[in-house]
């Protein structure tokens, strides 16, 4: 299961391909170069914390395939978003209630390669990412995730409280985990569900949190605050599946 | 809760830290430098798989406390390992059944540490990893268990399987994770417990898994092979809290 990737060369297909939402790992350009063009692709790859890297013609020369890369070569994610529709529509082929995982604002790439390989093994729909301040598909998301990637699907959204409000008027209840919640078990989980897991280092944002129906809580027994983020997706997902699997 | 770290300077100090099983987390060595002393440092380094920096010696002397580094400082991790028996008696003073975790050769210390704090939420007296061919408790590990080293013993044992035997004489029972075994919900997880968690590509090595009194399996629905090893931990880590917890 190989992690592809495409190179996207030229000052217009690079700043095309940041407009249109394309997911770009990372971004070279040529070394001092400095005109109003570049800066514009510049301030799109900030916008998207793209990583940047300052190269040599020599470089470019070696990485382009068109040998027209006017000083700029983007490195594309090969991967695909999908839509929550599709999500949804996977779920009713296989005959099954929706069971969707919301991550708000996950930053770090093993988290979010975990969890996906999660998703996927807990019998997840798709996994359902923010546009914005969230890590997205990286070859490190892609790896982390050992091939699940390639089999569960995720959407990116402009807004997540906007999306739950949406899937709530077509019936799926919405838990998100929390501290100071109802403990996970005294729950029922089996419905049509989204999973919300907040950020590493803030938890689930209080827009967000508004918008759920429950608080599900992981009992804590220990000395620290919390799981990390990718564990506590993962132990609540399975509590998802035992409680599903109890019919 | 800051981790500590000292530095160990001179030959034989390094070298007596080294053959004392002490965590090394870092060689700094003077470029150059190749005689009989150091060179046995280095084997021992490699040995250990600590990391190895060659420096001028203008760089030890600004590190150096003593003045008398001779052209080697180690980083020393300011954790001390604990004892099976020191996790035992904080089972019996608390009145608990014991609870160990015991990782069979895991190697990211992201998982290592991830565990850790799972060990310390899921309330288990402990944590048990092998000498060789695993990461120790270096200052990754204690950042990403989020202070949780501060709380939770680690051992650390010549042979788990020898362990996992002299512990079974004294009425423990061991778990061990894997595909292919029954499914967790099915056995019967109350009792002094010690769960076993393998190795990030390969799992629990066949002669600690003959060891084992039973093989729990985690329900997988999905298209790949495994969850990551501190997710798999985590969510059995949970499954014998929510057993414990219904008395």
């Amino acid at each position: 299961m190989r992690y592809e990737q495409h190179t996207i060369e030229g000052r217009n297909a690079v700043l095309e391909a940041f407009r249109s939402g394309k997911t770009i790992d990372k971004l070279f350009v040529l070394d001092g170069c400095q005109d109003g063009p570049v800066r514009t692709i510049l301030r799109e790859a900030k916008k998207h914390d793209t990583m940047i890297q300052f190269v040599k013609k020599e470089r470019l020369d070696q990485m382009s395939e068109t040998g027209h890369h006017q000083g700029v070569i983007a490195q594309a994610a090969a991967y695909e978003y999908a839509t929550v529709e599709d999500m949804l529509e996977r779920a009713r082929e296989k005959g099954e209630a929706p069971f969707l995982l919301f991550l708000d604002n996950i930053e770090d790439p093993h988290n979010l390669g975990a969890i996906i390989r999660t998703a996927n093994l807990a019998g997840a729909h798709g996994v359902v990412i923010p546009k914005r301040r969230a890590v997205g598909l990286t070859a490190t998301v892609a790896r982390v995730s050992a091939g699940a990637l390639n089999y569960t699907p995720v959407a990116k959204v402009t807004n997540l409280g906007n999306t739950i409000e949406e899937l709530k008027k077509e019936g799926m209840w919405f838990v998100c985990a929390d501290m100071g919640g109802e403990t996970m078990y005294n729950l029922d989980l089996k419905g049509p569900i989204g999973l919300v897991i907040g950020n590493e280092g803030e938890g689930v944002s209080r827009l967000v949190k508004e918008k759920c129906d429950f608080v599900a809580s992981i009992p804590m027994k220990g000395d620290i605050d919390s799981l990390n983020a990718s564990v506590a997706a993962g132990v609540l997902a399975f509590e998802i599946v035992r409680q599903r699997m109890q019919g």
